[in-house]
């Protein structure tokens, strides 16, 4: 039995005849062969349900987002745990991003087994096994990887275990919010981790500070929360806190999920703490958007900020499932071949979007009253009328609200192009 | 670079070090292996989050179930959906069960692919990549399959289908409950698909009748809905149109999940249709059971079914999650690594059982205050009080609800023996 370990090439992953939504092929094959077996979704050569990525659609996202960064003259950090596919990793890091943030130990494992030399984890590092995954990283001195810290009890433990490791860590304060997630929320808190971080000098190095805005829903609120870190920045920088860091490379302020970008990047990006800095943003949905929470964040971006407003582009959904009418046992009630355990349901079901029957021409919009009413595991309940023109085996093309928990359904994603060929397949890693 | 599938090993499946959950080892090893590696939950082996199914408490849920239907004299056909895993399979085939059932084309090639040779996919099968998938296992003789129907359209698609391949497709008849999922609602629907079914005779054989009751809520109902099946059954075998199939093979009469499995056992078990008859159960759940719906719908069983109660024991949970608190921002809130990639939230949040800190003797109970009050993607909300014995880098372990979409976010789950020792690893195909 073969126990190599072929899950470590980024461009060319191998792909498995078990996994769900492929078209037929009978031995595991490179992900580049995948184009020459001619799969095209509307010939039904794919099994449904699947899920399927537009490519162009992801490019121009991808372009999008790295024109709005560099007009900002800010760095991009996008949140890879969104896709968790590192074939689109590798795609925002050479379309210009910075790095990549992830959530986990085990995730940044399989970015960096995947060539991603630069991480931020925007979360705190706990558990032995945890730290020890980061360590063996950190031994390739090209890794440049921080994470954040709240709790002198976290630092304390950081400092043990890379003290037994004889390393250093480079971690990002984080702030919190009342009533928020994780993060200081106060001065004493505050100081109490900083006190720790100097009681390990030569293993625990300050590299700037981190918070997550999206734990706040109003954009007062958030902007005042960004003001507070850049004056919290710029009294650490004051207070000597961040030298060993900024003797070596800039310090690192760093927010934004995929909701409030914009305004992140508009108060931090003016911020001088007269040292090197690097603003870094961490959006994660944009590359495949959505139609639900992600277009109506993405539609009040496209109002507020100039900069937005002035690119005259929107971002648009790459991320669609497919899936069949199996059953249509009442009038006004199809029953669709898709379930909890191919799409979100937490941010809104997923929406018709474009109806196909075998052997037609092309796609049509679905009517606006095609509407999901519930989900189950296997299965979900479209509403329609009676008189539509709807039958088993029709292909029923589904846009989604949350990305995130949809990508995690699946391994494998077909990547179409406008001719719904299959041009590629991308690997997953949840 | 090696292009075997090598997923197909249903006793020692190849596990990766980029899966999450697990310990610490360096290239792809078989499953076997890996109780050589010396894990302990306990002892911070695996990288938390992780999923674990505690062996002897499977074991004993394996064997009540299995108890119950050879108590009752009816089959058992386990709904492989819950858990996608093959090894699973083998032990509940091994156990006794009649066969496996799954839901999806892509499951039951899974199934096939480790060795299941029985399959009732308890669902349409539609389109055409899904109809070959099922076409190229029935080239294997021994592999004995049906799919339900429950219309004309979808008969006749079949028809072609399995025409234009030269084979013969056992299908069940589905009946439906108004306002419920799939399934004829009434003679003229019933009608239509027998007519289908007839005008391929040499292709379609109807081999049963199959319902779901749990789209039902009061028993009184589901009773009703399981008469009128056994009528249903009966009537259909007087009218001949079993004939094919009773030269062959039983005739199946087949419902339940895994909330009313003993009421369809009671009504379906005393059926005569003059013909030889499999009285097939399909609950998925009890395999892991769970503390939250199945733990309800358990209490209901054992208090209803006469032989139930003569059992006098219990399933029991055998599927926890396992995470690190990660910081303490505020008082009376603690925040875990663990999230909605992590849990099912569908039904319940995961409910804190443990607390372990490590190097202490041995897990605890956790007090009954401690309740998730919400969770993220990546994070978990514990509630707490002021002064709770609780801090950063603590394991607490979780209960959960609803194992299916549990199942489903981990590709490959630990098994633990009462030490809490790793003695296998189970993988997933979702």
């Amino acid at each position: 039995m073969n126990v190599t370990n072929y899950h470590t090439d980024t461009a060319n992953p191998i792909i498995d005849p078990l996994n769900k939504g492929l078209g037929a092929f009978q031995q595991a094959l490179p992900a580049t062969d995948v184009k020459a077996l001619n799969w095209n979704l509307l010939h039904e050569d794919l099994s449904l349900p699947t899920a399927v990525l537009y490519e162009e659609r992801m490019t121009h996202n991808l372009q999008w987002m790295q024109q709005f960064v560099t007009e900002y003259g800010v760095k991009l950090a996008p949140h890879g745990k969104t896709t968790m596919a590192p074939k689109l990793f590798a795609h925002q890091l050479a379309g210009g991003a910075w790095g990549i943030t992830l959530a986990t130990a085990h995730q940044t494992r399989v970015a960096y087994q995947h060539g991603v030399r630069r991480v931020i984890m925007a979360n705190q590092l706990v558990g032995k096994q945890n730290m020890a995954i980061i360590s063996d990283l950190l031994a390739d001195l090209s890794f440049d990887f921080c994470c954040l810290v709240d709790s002198a009890d976290g630092v304390d433990q950081l400092g043990a275990f890379f003290k037994g490791r004889n390393q250093k860590l480079n971690v990002l304060l984080e702030l919190g919010a009342d009533g928020g997630r994780t993060g200081v929320r106060n001065a004493e808190q505050q100081t109490a981790v900083l006190d720790a971080i100097a009681r390990w000098p030569d293993h625990i190095v300050l590299a700037g500070v981190e918070l997550y805005e999206g734990v706040l829903k109003e954009e007062a609120d958030i902007r005042s929360f960004l003001q507070h870190a850049v004056a919290c920045t710029k009294q650490l920088a004051k207070d000597g806190r961040f030298a060993e860091r900024a003797a070596r490379q800039p310090v690192i302020l760093t927010g934004a999920g995929s909701a409030w970008y914009d305004v992140v990047a508009d108060e931090f990006v003016k911020t001088d703490i007269g040292l090197p800095l690097d603003v870094v943003l961490r959006p994660g949905c944009y590359l495949t958007h959505d139609v639900g929470i992600y277009r109506a964040a993405q539609a009040q971006i496209q109002t507020r900020n100039p900069i937005a407003r002035k690119m005259r582009t929107e971002l648009l959904p790459a991320l669609q499932l497919w899936a069949y009418v199996q059953s249509i046992p009442e009038t006004g009630k199809a029953i669709i071949a898709l379930g909890k355990r191919d799409a979100a349901f937490d941010a809104g079901l997923p929406l018709p979007a474009a109806h196909y029957r075998p052997g037609s021409i092309a796609p049509t919009a679905t009517p606006a009253h095609w509407q999901l009413t519930g989900m189950m595991d296997q299965h979900a309940y479209l509403q329609i009328n009676a008189g539509d023109d709807i039958k088993v085996g029709d292909m029923i093309g589904f846009d989604i609200s949350h990305p995130c928990l949809t990508f995690d359904k699946w391994r494998h994603i077909a990547v179409l192009n406008p001719q719904h060929e299959v041009v590629d397949v991308i690997q997953t890693f949840f």
